[in-house]
């Protein structure tokens, strides 16, 4: 058996390459002479796979990819040729090699790189400037192409599925940890990779958010309207023992991970009906959503798009509660997703990014209810010229079982 | 209900206490006047909670805790003082209400901090003069107090039974991603806590890697004898789609995260005898095992230990796989391990540090044949005065199922 036939679902080389020659744009913009990919999320999208390398893009001609482990793993997976080497500190001579001088200014991933290799790149590169390059190479990430959403498509399918096996699951007395047990070993059987890439320093997302009752509702360090209690302070988020029972609702906010591309969605379960101001928050989050989903057209203004959330939470008498119940509540209702959870663009207080085709977003308004619980809904979409096409479609309603 | 109804499995706050004492010391024996600990693993280990914040160490008196997200909830769990802070820039200002000026020279954790968190806080204390304090940290941690190995105690535990669950769940034509789903499932009912802690860069682990036959030994990235298939390049280790077929090894190689600690061990199943040739390697490493554990006693010195095991790999014949059959290999056969999978020691190559009681050790002996599959071990250890204690104990011979 060799390593290719484990593997499958490869990016089409063509794409990759012309992923690479649109960050040669962006860099001739920024007055980059080069810039060393490094981060896996980033290494994936430029060249096919996570092997542990750096890959070198110049403003103009071939980018040269040095891989130290696994090279071969490199070789099967990457669409453009793997120069094996043993550390970083090689890397001036093999772009010498390559004709390549070092870059007058280079461009480093600052939003994720370690300090530490931060310092050692400045030895390495000693006569060049270093500049931060992760926000072209977000942007350009933020719009997804044909083949990128087809994965999201297909990823949504499978979040569609978790959703409907939470019906032939959720049982009352069962602890929270256990309905998420069940529930992602479901996942598993589908295909869920596990790991839900983030960009954001030290946030870890663990599938997702499975919380009933006022469990849900108590805040939290991660960057999303909800944490939940958990299972202990060294997570602090996400399912923990509290048990299901009857007329509360069950948050489900699941994370579909399939072939490195992310679905989320977020759907309210109860056994039984909830309580009628429940029911009606629900209800007002629903219509926040269409008002939204109407507006979020090409050309439209990410921070225009929260003010108008903000401001429809607020005549709809949700606004204490909107996104949060505790200050500091965060300051998104939407965030885009791909290859990472947490991509542009940001439906955030003061954005002014517009809205493009091929853009997705998590679009997410929710109520947290101190002492009661959450609800509100999440969809997947993507920006299409006619407007917002959904990727996630299990029915929005409350489910009740 | 409140926060605090939500919350157990609290540190002692005498113990907290007592590891921000030794911290100081370890800062002035440095040179360092003060650290700002803002990694979670870290945060958690000083302060008992994984809440965004900075952790204010100054070599002397009071350590000042200053939380951006969730202030209540850093309330109840820290076991000291909350300052709410809004921005990091408001730092200086609040070390001066509480009598403090900059430090000379200050320490920030530089192996996991973000270059561009390293810039801003180059900037927020432009007085003083920044040094790595992550070696300090890190050395501390390696010790670790009764309390810590009684969390680790009970992370063994449950790993044995979720060793113990495999001979239950596991079929013939079962894919490896479902066996893992089922056995995460019972994991998770028993408290897993999904998120295993790495500190080495963009480096995860899920769960861990549960590979049958050739598909086990497929090497990649990951910082481990073994990687595995996996689903896809953007993840490019653990279980995939891979069947599960009689008189092959099963590698369960997982940890289990209870509680914020960490057990990690491995065994191999299989359904029906291995072949002669895999089950003699799998008793050479028992044999490389038990010799390490009457080597390991308080004083050995690590990088000994690493040259003893490689030598005896190679007088028993399995010296091309030993580790890993792929060039570059790993250069480690054991690894500490408590908050995070990747703490001090490490048994490794040219390693000085010298065995203290209290450290913790996954020794795990390997062989990977290529084409065939893994074979070996791995248990979790503490050193004691009387040698290495064992945390993991379900059998370690291959487990006929």
């Amino acid at each position: 058996m060799t390593i290719n036939d484990q593997l499958c679902h490869i990016v089409p080389g063509k794409e990759l390459s012309a992923r690479i020659r649109d960050l040669q744009i962006r860099l001739k913009n920024q007055g980059l002479d080069g810039a060393l990919v490094i981060q896996k999320a980033d290494l994936f999208y430029y060249t096919g796979t996570t092997q542990n390398g750096w890959l070198y893009v110049p403003e103009d001609g071939d980018a040269v990819f040095m891989v130290f482990k696994s090279v071969a793993r490199a070789k099967a997976e990457a669409r453009l040729p793997v120069i094996p080497v043993l550390s970083p500190k090689k890397i001036p001579d093999i772009l010498s090699q390559q004709g390549l001088g070092l870059p007058e200014t280079l461009g480093l991933e600052l939003d994720v790189l370690p300090a530490a290799q931060y310092l050692m790149f400045k030895e390495i590169f000693n006569t060049s400037h270093i500049q931060d390059v992760s926000f072209e190479i977000r942007s350009q990430r933020a719009v997804k192409s044909e083949f990128e959403i087809q994965c999201m498509q297909r990823a949504g399918l499978m979040a569609d599925r978790v959703a409907e096996q939470v019906t032939q699951l959720i049982r009352p007395g069962m602890p929270e940890i256990e309905l998420a047990g069940l529930l992602e070993a479901y996942a598993r059987k589908l295909g869920h990779q596990g790991l839900i890439r983030m960009r954001l320093w030290d946030n870890h997302l663990f599938y997702g958010h499975i919380m009933c009752g006022a469990a849900a509702a108590v805040p939290g360090a991660f960057a999303s309207p909800t944490a939940g209690a958990g299972l202990n302070p060294s997570i602090g988020q996400g399912p923990g023992r509290d048990v299901i029972r009857p007329n509360e609702p069950v948050l489900v906010d699941y994370v579909f991970s399939l072939d490195g591309y992310l679905a989320d969605h977020t759907r309210i379960f109860s056994l039984g009906p909830l309580p009628d101001d429940l029911q009606k928050a629900h209800e007002a989050m629903l219509t926040i959503q269409e008002s939204v989903r109407t507006a979020a057209v090409p050309g439209a203004v990410t921070g225009d798009l929260y003010d108008q959330m903000i401001a429809m939470a607020d005549d709809l008498g949700y606004g204490d509660f909107f996104m949060g119940a505790f200050h500091p509540k965060i300051r998104f209702t939407a965030h885009g997703l791909g290859i990472e959870l947490d991509e542009f663009p940001f439906i955030a207080k003061g954005q002014t990014q517009t809205l493009v085709p091929g853009m997705t977003l998590a679009l997410e308004p929710k109520v947290v209810v101190p002492g009661k619980g959450v609800v509100g809904i999440e969809n997947t979409w993507v920006v299409t010229d006619a407007g917002l096409d959904r990727l996630t479609r299990f029915p929005d309603a409350v489910c009740v079982v």
